[in-house]
């Protein structure tokens, strides 16, 4: 009890400096931003060696561990992630600035002036787990955005986080912005995350990285606002007016490119008019690539390899080479299941019909709704946002890919005259 | 306990009931939630004796059991509060309809075009006091942004309260729209606020209307987003180079035009330059309206009638003829006395120089900043919203007077042609 209250009041500290730097770096102006990201851009570029012996003790003690191979993939820094980096702080620095921005300045019949300023959140806590880059990532982001964070890793990167963390506060310092700007949590303990979601006094918000138990734990005790993302089970539905070449490409992009990421296919639904076309046409190609198949009995008839699906596969993220198949009877049993089993991420329609089209595009309530377009498109790059925080499945404040603008809020401006009111 | 889980169990079929409508009316078009709200407001009117009659058994009852006299006035709804509840709906129908708008659909180097479609939150929770009133007002506002609401009113405006959930489904059956959409709880024990509060499988957002001690305990115990306004602690500063003639007029209104609401002026900072021309004369007026003034030293040397403040005054929200006076060294000081006591409300600045009125927007961190006019105008309809369903001091989502846009959502929308990710 002693050392969780250690641990509470070190956390403490952490949030009252971050809300001093927050007030400082909520005014830094665009050039001083800028050139902090530059600074810290070339700090990762002149210590890669050191930033490679750091990350290298942590992977020695991730294998002494028996870490599992996946964990010490991710943790594992290469001289090309150093490099890249350092290029994604320098592609932060080219995107414009979103803090201050003014719109809608219209007048109201009493003659004031009403619009709305872009700001920042203020400080905001980063939870995540073994790769080491997203501390430069969400540095830069929360930076750009004006912001200040406190940055939780996963114990197995401290030393790879902690040299990191040297070069982001270089970079602060060289543009004369307070070093409590990026903190970097160095107790690996548990409790500290516990504090750091828990202390609204002090963050405003909390972006949890990582795997699905993780950010479950996270929204079941946090006391501060959590941006996050939870399932990925993301459907293409061949609808009956579908164009077979790019149903087929669409299904087989969405399913194969990587099996392993949020904005995968797991689930296939195709409109019963259609499937004695395209089914056995789409699961060739998805043999071919060892993928395997799970459907229900209309597609089993069809598709000799496949196995029939159980309940459980309809509600599956299976991150992997399975995909799950559904013959329905038309559009609306298409939207029913994907509400009904879905995970309000990302879901597809191949078709020509343009009502249909507009019906999937309306009625589907997912943070990302496509026409003939590969689910795996849904991605802060990919939309244009010029990089991304992660993705929310959430609807309040921000939904879908998390850019920049996700880490800023925006607030009333009134300009008046003397103005008062009747 | 059997009673709670009674209780619990009620809600949660409420809370399904809700989800169940969600999915309708989110697709129900513009002219469709436009008749069940002036259906709504036919019924309203035709009903004024019933209504007026349900009201009146709620106000007995509060005054059998001593309710203090503010709040049985908040509760008494009179002939013109009735007609006034049905020309809100009417108002609400003209407002543009949010759902469905679809922005910035652009071409990205890829081929896709990526942009926004505006969508409703879902289930929304309505938790308030003794107003009836607000269950037209925000029946009518969830229903046109396209969602559904489980209402719960006090226990005081329970009669008054069922009679208008009368008419608000007479609206909703005569558009062909579910009854569930507008549920009002009818239980008034406390149970089902906390199963409300906690059911996030079925509620998206919850939206307490109501004094501070509601609010606090709802936030305290809520697992469902909050939309909340907590205090009002308004500043207006008086800069050194402030038009005499505006400071005055700007003072006198945020202060004195109504004493009880959130966006009424409760501490004056003043530039010490300029303090021994304004103070006396704004004093005047604020002591010839009985406006009692606590001041710092300096202000209690210039103004024989003002006591001398605490630490507290400048904390408080009196929302009573009290104001606290500080005179202050230069903007920077106001500032700072504005982040450290303020609550990020509302607050102005009165200046003719540029340079100052352009920082104080920069840099206070409140949901409305002023430059010459009066807090009094923080509210939805003189910002153009058309209406407000309240006014939210948090920095997530919505900030400010939260109106229709507030109770919707964005999803991302991709058009292409059978793209895929390369």
């Amino acid at each position: 009890m002693e050392k969780n209250e250690k641990i509470h009041a070190d956390m403490q500290a952490l949030g009252r400096a971050a809300c001093a730097a927050a007030r400082i770096v909520a005014k830094a102006d665009t050039a001083t931003k800028n050139h902090a990201l530059a600074m810290m851009a070339r700090a990762i570029r002149r210590d890669e060696a050191l930033l490679l012996a750091a990350n290298a003790k942590d992977v020695a003690q991730a294998r002494n561990k028996g870490l599992e191979s996946a964990m010490i993939d991710r943790l594992t820094l290469t001289s090309r992630g150093v490099v890249s980096m350092a290029t994604g702080l320098e592609q932060i620095a080219t995107l414009p600035d979103p803090i201050g921005a003014m719109t809608d300045l219209d007048y109201r019949p009493s003659g004031i002036q009403v619009g709305k300023m872009r700001v920042p959140l203020g400080v905001i806590g980063i939870i995540y787990e073994a790769r080491p880059n997203v501390t430069a990532d969400a540095a830069g982001l929360c930076l750009k955005a004006g912001n200040a964070a406190i940055l939780r890793g996963g114990s197995e990167a401290i030393q790879s986080n902690q040299a990191i963390a040297i070069c982001v506060r270089e970079g602060l310092r060289s543009a004369g912005l307070p070093e409590q700007t990026m903190q970097v949590v160095e107790t690996t303990d548990r409790a500290a995350v516990s504090a750091l979601i828990t202390m609204s006094e002090y963050v405003d918000v909390i972006v949890p990285r990582g795997g699905k138990g993780l950010i479950e734990r996270i929204t079941n005790e946090a006391r501060v606002p959590v941006i996050k993302h939870l399932d990925g089970v993301c459907h293409v539905y061949v609808d009956l007016s579908a164009d077979l070449e790019k149903a087929v490409r669409v299904a087989d992009n969405a399913k194969t490119q990587r099996y392993g990421t949020c904005n995968t296919m797991e689930t296939l639904l195709v409109h019963t008019g259609i499937a004695e076309q395209f089914l056995p046409r789409i699961c060739q190609i998805f043999l071919e690539k060892e993928v395997e198949l799970r459907g229900d009995e209309a597609a089993c008839a069809l598709v000799s390899r496949m196995k029939p699906a159980v309940e459980e596969d309809w509600y599956a993220e299976y991150l992997a080479p399975i995909l799950s198949v559904r013959i329905v009877a038309d559009i609306d049993e298409a939207i029913t299941h994907i509400a009904t089993y879905g995970s309000q991420h990302t879901d597809t329609i191949v078709t020509e019909n343009y009502s249909r089209a507009r019906q999937f595009l309306r009625e589907v309530d997912s943070s990302s709704v496509m026409v003939n377009a590969s689910t795996r498109f849904a991605d802060g790059f990919e939309y244009g946002l010029g990089a991304e925080i992660g993705i929310s499945t959430d609807k309040l404040h921000a939904r879908g890919p998390v850019g920049l603008e996700g880490l800023t809020s925006q607030k009333f401006i009134v300009l008046g005259d003397g103005h008062i009111r009747e």
